[in-house]
């Protein structure tokens, strides 16, 4: 890929980001993870990758917006149609199209082609680990949503059987269990480096609040008659 | 304290928290840690003590809508006419609200009275450990600010030397050296116990994001021509 045609998808990128001025570096931090991980395989397209990296998540604010438009179904073609306006091949906004619509974790169509399951796999490396511990944290603060939910008892809930959102459902739901679902062998050796840092951090959060609940609130009966 | 006094105290806190719904767990869990230090103290008024706790941070909401408003000095003030509106003296009222206007941290007005020191220390755990993390994040999400800054030459900065606000410099400016400046014995015990975690964190995060960057931008040169 030349210079030109790089900044070409760069800039729609930014283009379609403007309201969220650093969700770009995520965006980043999935290129350069899926090529570190492409560099261990094979026979890879990077034309392909690479536009497809840049571009997945251009139909976030769609998404955001209206919450039953799908973002990776929606970015697919908000993608294929950028790139034949633009002049590329049918068969290559095609691939493009197709990585960006099974990117996906919640989804019920998987990536097969190793393009699309570099993409998957590099974009679910910002799920792990401590990053995806510090996102999810910064997700529940801009949709304000709490860390944690209280039993009916007044105890702290875990996450675990929780219906209402919090991070740590969120950690019990979807951030503790994805550890199994890369594709690729860098990408799950990479995630598998990251792990341990997620559980202690979380072993660690709930530790913390859940002494203060304990030790505060017994010293509350003895005093409150 | 009786019931009914820790009620009225508890809802007049929470009707001046109503536009931000969980905030208030902030407030128990200052108030619990507040009680789980005093246990270790001696002659420690529970009267004031758990009064300044509740209503600490009652003026954060006019900080967060005019930032010339200073929450400690101004919650005193709130705190202080609330009390005397209610019947109770003003010798109590006095104490109170300077409980509450010496326990912020970017302040020259440190805490003196046991009471004061007590609410200032439960208040910092919550800045401490895994949990001063997480709630930072948090904010950083409600206020739209970053996890990290770039560096000129394109590096992830670790937040030494930033000027621009992210998580990084916040842990760098802030968070990384609260843990010399607490004022009772178990205060400074909890938080050297929490303090790993949040070394443990700083350095997952930033070794993750970090070499997200310099692998794959070095992959990224030699491909794009």
């Amino acid at each position: 890929m030349n210079k030109e045609t790089y900044s070409l998808f760069e800039n729609f990128m930014l283009s379609c980001m403007d309201d969220s001025a650093h969700d770009k570096e995520h965006i980043y931090r999935v290129l350069y993870n899926a090529l570190d991980i492409a560099k261990t395989e094979i026979n890879i397209d990077y034309d392909i990758l690479i536009c497809a990296c840049l571009l997945h998540d251009i139909a976030r604010k769609e998404q955001f917006e209206d919450s039953s438009v799908c973002h990776a179904m929606a970015g697919g073609v908000k993608a294929y149609n950028f790139l034949i306006n633009n002049g590329f091949e049918k068969d290559y906004a095609e691939k493009v199209k197709y990585c960006i619509q099974t990117h996906r974790f919640r989804s019920n169509n998987p990536p097969a082609s190793m393009e699309a399951k570099i993409l998957f796999d590099a974009d679910k490396l910002d799920v792990s680990g401590a990053i995806g511990m510090a996102r999810s944290l910064v997700y529940k603060g801009a949709v304000s949503e709490p860390l944690y939910s209280l039993l009916p008892d007044g105890t702290v809930s875990n996450g675990e059987n929780d219906t209402a959102p919090s991070f740590f459902h969120e950690y019990k739901y979807k951030l503790e269990n994805l550890y199994s679902r890369f594709y690729t062998k860098k990408g799950t050796e990479i995630a598998k480096e990251r792990q341990q840092a997620a559980i202690d951090f979380y072993n660690s959060l709930y530790r913390e609040i859940n002494s203060s609940y304990q030790n505060g609130k017994e010293e509350l009966y003895k005093i409150i008659q």
